[in-house]
């Protein structure tokens, strides 16, 4: 083995006609991509094909001619649609024999259910030869590992609780004593409140010279409603250099794009909001209209959230403002739902119903009925009134779906806590 | 062209380094999937690759030896990283030339905002011979149509803003007149409150029969926390014979699994209820704990949602289900906070204050902290108290992480209500 080329590149097969149309996210592929950038392969391209024995044949034998590594995912099961094993040593020519312990090993998980084997299991026991079979504590499926002329061939069963444990168990180590002396390290810069270009106008004039240097700094620029992502990659044989590297390179990043750079590590805003409010001994409640609870929803996705996380009031109708925020008819008469004093009036309301330190106000037209010309779909006016009782408050003009716009309102409102935060300390420590 | 095949398979090919191992969802395929299968072209398999040449020109050469329709998304802007436009030219031994139109297109957008066009987008006027020139009034970069040799090769830009409207306009169109006279027709229905097992058992014997007929139905069960779906697709050359087929198989297993069923076409829960409530003149209200506000943001992203949902109370400590709810202290204490009768309390307090028709009360440990040996993590107790007062109140135990909680818990919530809401009408009309 320590004769061949270390391997460099990978490519990823999802099997499995379901997966061709479906809604949803692939996260085999990001996971994978990640593990195998961590051993030093580069994910060079993936595939999504359907239980088509011809179809899968041609696929893998095209990937088997580009690329060291081929990761085939799902398609293991013992009925006919599972056509992985067999096509992949089809193609690799290896004869199949079946593999008595496996066989054992299937009847044992039926039995302990009280059930007989269905025969057709018999097939998730055939093992090309020379492939090593690879255990699976979470399902029938087993997974095997091929070296087949200098390259990995990876079988692994598709629902990610199989998949995970396997490739972490069986698949990493194998691979990373393939793979080579360098790795390639990442890290990752999230900013909200400015727009793609400006970020890019922002940073190009950094980024761009890091190309030319040894060895080369990758930046990719990712824009989602409401966040946009800074991803740096860089491959090396040095660890120590390598992320001395990326850390300054980050640091750079942030001196030039500021207080709008929330997240030093891909967590998300909810995260690190929360993190901020639990370290001071903070408490949140939130009044939302438009974003229709969708704000203290995603504060609540983070475990532990209740420590800081108090209560709050989905106010839709001007009723509920007045019965369970206190919110005065005349002001919602005089200025209309959306608009800054009722977003005020509501952040006051929450906080001081509440008792908590910040209390959110959020009231809008998300669309894509309801806009007027002097108050368009895509008007959210926010409020937080912070320990101090003092408000700060803004009107935003956002873009998109419905949903789109209820995510950047709420995205919006947790980073105007997050800087009154983050400020009021910069101010103290000067 | 009449003396071609019809065109009947297609493969799908996402060029963009940033696409590895992205996590975002890729909505383009799941659009272009459902268009060919509408205009009877099946999506074998899909691709993605990085901005390498040398990789896209042996991918895009495989797909286009295998399937009859290749439609490449992305990689068409002005810039060296953007490699579609010239790896199909030269894949494909088409010369290249500059239109002028298109520059002049270019550069009046650019003028119009003041700016000279930069020489780098000439790039994007470079067209190969034999190519029909796509309009793109949503971005810089046209896309392109080429035939070859009977076959079809689509550039089409990434963003979905521009790729959809472009499909819709100027591919579907040429691509269903070369395609036949069949098409797919597909129906879905969504079931909630079983299990896959239990779904697929009251199926099978069902659907299997349907493989064998002519033409055959293929049915696929994903199953997603909270949600089964069945898919039922066929091929046909007659609308009207196959769209029959798929209403009586669809009813065939509407009869199967009776009221688990809860959409026959793909329309969420969200939705399903928000017709269910305004169509009958009914409103709804919520008090959650758990799942922090999930349940009304799902309510609410749904258009029109303001016409049914009152408001709602998050009721995250004990002190907010009695200020806000008027749960007594004694009864929290008694019972524990995650626990039948706090459930009632909570919605009978969120509906007498609203006046809503329905009061929902959602309270539970979503993890992965707080659960204890007799409530165990993933522990939710469920309540609805009805327009008549009387409550329906059920405990589950969930598993999965605490998203998958929150989400699968509004699930459970809402089916409750549309199961009165459904249930009362079948008795009334007896």
């Amino acid at each position: 083995m320590t004769a061949d080329r270390p391997l460099r590149t990978a490519e990823v097969i999802a099997v499995g006609s379901e997966l061709l149309g479906s809604t949803r996210l692939d996260t085999n592929s990001l996971y994978l991509s990640e593990k195998l950038a961590a051993l030093g392969i580069e994910l060079r391209a993936k595939a999504v094909v359907g239980d088509s024995r011809d179809d899968l044949a041609k696929i893998f034998r095209q990937a088997l001619d580009r690329v060291d590594v081929v990761v085939l995912t799902g398609g293991l099961g013992p009925t006919d649609d599972d056509v992985t094993r067999d096509v992949v040593g089809s193609v690799l020519n290896l004869p199949f024999t079946e593999d008595a312990s496996i066989v054992e090993w299937i009847e044992q998980r039926f039995s302990r259910r009280g059930m007989h084997m269905p025969e057709v299991n018999r097939r998730q026991a055939m093992v090309p030869r020379g492939a090593i079979v690879l255990d699976n504590p979470n399902g029938t499926a087993p997974g095997l590992f091929i070296e087949h002329e200098g390259k990995v061939v990876v079988l692994l069963p598709g629902p990610p609780r199989e998949l995970q444990p396997m490739f972490e168990r069986l698949v990493a180590g194998p691979l990373g004593s393939r793979s080579g002396s360098e790795r390639i390290y990442n890290t990752v810069l999230l900013t909200t409140g400015r727009g793609e270009s400006h970020i890019e106008e922002a940073i190009q004039p950094i980024y761009s010279t890091w190309r030319e240097e040894t060895p080369p700094i990758e930046t990719t620029i990712l824009a989602t409603p409401g966040q946009i992502e800074v991803h740096l990659s860089l491959r090396s044989d040095d660890p120590v250099k390598a992320k001395a590297r990326l850390t300054s390179a980050r640091e750079a990043l942030v001196a030039a794009l500021g207080e709008a750079v929330f997240s030093l590590d891909g967590r998300p805003m909810e995260q690190i909001l929360g993190e901020l409010l639990r370290d001071r001994g903070l408490t949140i409640s939130a009044a939302e209209s438009c974003t229709g609870g969708l704000f203290l929803s995603r504060l609540t996705d983070v475990p532990g959230s209740s420590a800081y996380v108090l209560s709050g009031v989905v106010a839709y109708s001007n009723r509920a403002k007045t019965d369970f925020l206190g919110v005065s008819p005349d002001l919602i008469a005089a200025h209309g739902a959306v608009s800054e004093p009722v977003a005020v009036a509501m952040a006051d309301g929450i906080r001081s119903k509440t008792g908590a330190s910040f209390g959110i106000g959020i009231t809008g037209i998300a669309g894509p009925d309801g806009g007027t010309p002097e108050k368009p779909v895509g008007t959210v006016a926010i409020a937080v009134v912070g320990p101090d009782g003092a408000a700060k408050v803004r009107t935003l003009l956002l873009a998109g779906s419905r949903s789109m716009i209820k995510f950047w309102a709420t995205q919006a409102a947790m980073d105007v806590v997050r800087k009154m935060i983050v400020r009021d300390e910069a101010v103290c420590r000067h």
